[in-house]
């Protein structure tokens, strides 16, 4: 009987929080005295332990993936419980379970807000190690991400050569680009003119994170999306468009789940990716991959558009690149269920 | 030697104020108390009046082309005052000499700020054409504008069939996009993140309008344009980028020489542009225009692509069209003024 139950529980996704009490050094020089992941398992280690998939979600995402890849992950689904021991673990600095600036500095009794360090990919990637030790994983059967997702997995598959067996990346690259930095600007820019934003409250600048929401969606989807979804209720109208009361709800919908810390934190985060810094440039640090790596890019990603996933293909050795198109743009990682795992269980197959 | 220094003169643009001193009804129900339009006029008009180029310009503009649109509009350029008689007025709404948001009521004896009503681009037009009595011309050889300018032209050519002999349109379209009003809607909610914009003071909401700007940036450029001038200093960096220091550039400088008010202002006027509104549609109202008509487009257009230009083509019974590249994406129109002329002349040889 409790043998049952406990298969049952593990047919669910179970989260947990893994405790990292020693200081932790990060890539800029600063330092975490200790931090928290959130971390989300599903279905079983098997005994060999050879069945880990291993998933990196993307800037405002959590450790369940099954809540925002569901399409993917599930019963019956590409990555299948039943099957394969899923892990993902919420990133350092994002607000749902991990150390993030709103947590309390031991080390003052406050909060962190504004004091709270440049955390890094590579910093993101050391701190999912030690989970990966904590849990006795020693294979990565597939580690797999899209977007900051994938700029965690390339750069984990850098960091341990050995470690991982397979790699898929979706709609990332090897360097945030200078259209990203500027696009991650922008919002910050908005946080920052919400004058609210020095205070020290989880609130600060919510006002400007509803807009900065409102700038990343547009990145997100393009032209046509909104075409499609967002056209005029009334051909005649003059004002109060659908296209800007959508921009509205985005805005505010986000300001409830997030905060401006955390957004600030992973955005900045998001600029420093760069697998080449200090390994002597992008072509050498990409070579280190040698293990076999699906490259998925979507030919309507405005964000990370297709060239940047044909110069990953063009340096990883064993790499094999397909393209989908996606009525919602680099979004299109998020939703296009049907395309993806297509392509993946193709390329699993080959 | 009175004649000589007249005529010296009229080399210069020559700037003044139009009053028009009587109740001005709007499209969207609303009035203001009599206006004020700044204009430029450069050159002289000739004694048949047959001289006239008229140039709409585009969100941020003023009257004076030749500050903005330099390499078309001087002396041995394309519209050279030696032989042409150059106007162009500064839009109501805007912050250059008309009347705007910071004008001052007279029905209150205040400034307007945020009870400025809707302008449409169908009001601007009304305006011009109140001007154009005004100053006399019953014929314009040629009308031209780009982005919002060209909603302005083409306006204008729907409005008052018989009076321009030739148009011209650059990066524009006939109804404003889902995907252009989100772009405009998430730049107003970073104004009105700003908690100063409630404020009844002319820099209210200028943090915002800095965040606003940062995002229109991007709108009128595309990826390469931040590749080719905005990458990383040092390769190894992992904060400070470039491109987040452009951006704030940017903000800053745009700060400085407009308000929130009238970018409010504009951007609601852009949004409401459709020709076809009260018209029985887009088609019916393009096919009113029967002058010969050159569209062009340009290729890196993401704000205004170029499908919206096709568009217009497939409509207006006699359009040309011509498509350039631009590294500056929608930026092209006040950039690549090489393409321009050789494109408006082969035209005009035609």
């Amino acid at each position: 009987m409790g043998t049952i139950l406990y298969y049952y529980n593990r047919m669910q996704p179970e989260t947990s929080v893994f405790k990292y009490p020693f200081q932790y050094n990060l890539e800029q020089g600063r330092y975490l005295p200790g931090f928290e992941l959130a971390y989300t398992t599903y279905g079983e280690l098997n005994p060999d332990k050879s069945n880990v998939v291993w998933i990196c979600h993307a800037l405002t995402g959590n450790s369940n993936p099954n809540d925002w890849w569901s399409g993917l992950v599930g019963e019956g689904k590409l990555y299948n419980p039943k099957e394969h021991f899923i892990v993902c673990a919420n990133i350092i600095g994002s607000c749902y379970g991990s150390t993030n600036p709103l947590s309390v500095d031991p080390e003052t009794g406050k909060p962190f807000y504004h004091d709270f360090p440049l955390i890094t990919i590579r910093d993101v990637v050391g701190a999912m190690e030690l989970l990966r030790e904590h849990l006795d994983i020693d294979r990565i059967e597939i580690c797999i991400g899209g977007s900051l997702g994938g700029q965690q997995a390339i750069e984990w598959a850098i960091e341990c050569p050995g470690l991982i067996r397979k790699l898929i990346l979706i709609a990332t690259n090897a360097l945030h680009s200078p259209w990203g930095i500027a696009f991650n600007e922008a919002q910050r820019m908005a946080i920052a003119a919400d004058k609210t934003w020095t205070d020290n409250s989880p609130s600060a600048g919510s006002e400007g994170l509803k807009a900065a929401r409102s700038i990343a969606m547009l990145t997100y989807r393009h032209y046509d999306t909104y075409n499609f979804s967002q056209a005029r209720d009334n051909f005649d109208q003059i004002d109060d468009f659908r296209a800007s009361s959508y921009q509205q709800y985005q805005g505010e919908k986000f300001r409830k789940r997030f905060n401006a810390f955390s957004y600030w934190t992973l955005t900045k985060m998001m600029d420093s990716h760069n697998v080449g810094r200090n390994r002597n440039g992008l072509v050498n640090a990409l070579q280190i991959i040698t293990i076999p790596t699906l490259i998925i890019g979507i030919a309507s990603d405005l964000l990370f558009p297709v060239r940047e996933q044909h110069f990953l293909q063009m340096h990883i050795p064993d790499a094999t690149y397909q393209e989908i198109d996606s009525l919602y743009g680099h979004d299109g990682f998020l939703v296009d269920y049907g395309p993806l795992t297509r392509i993946i269980q193709g390329w699993e197959r080959r």
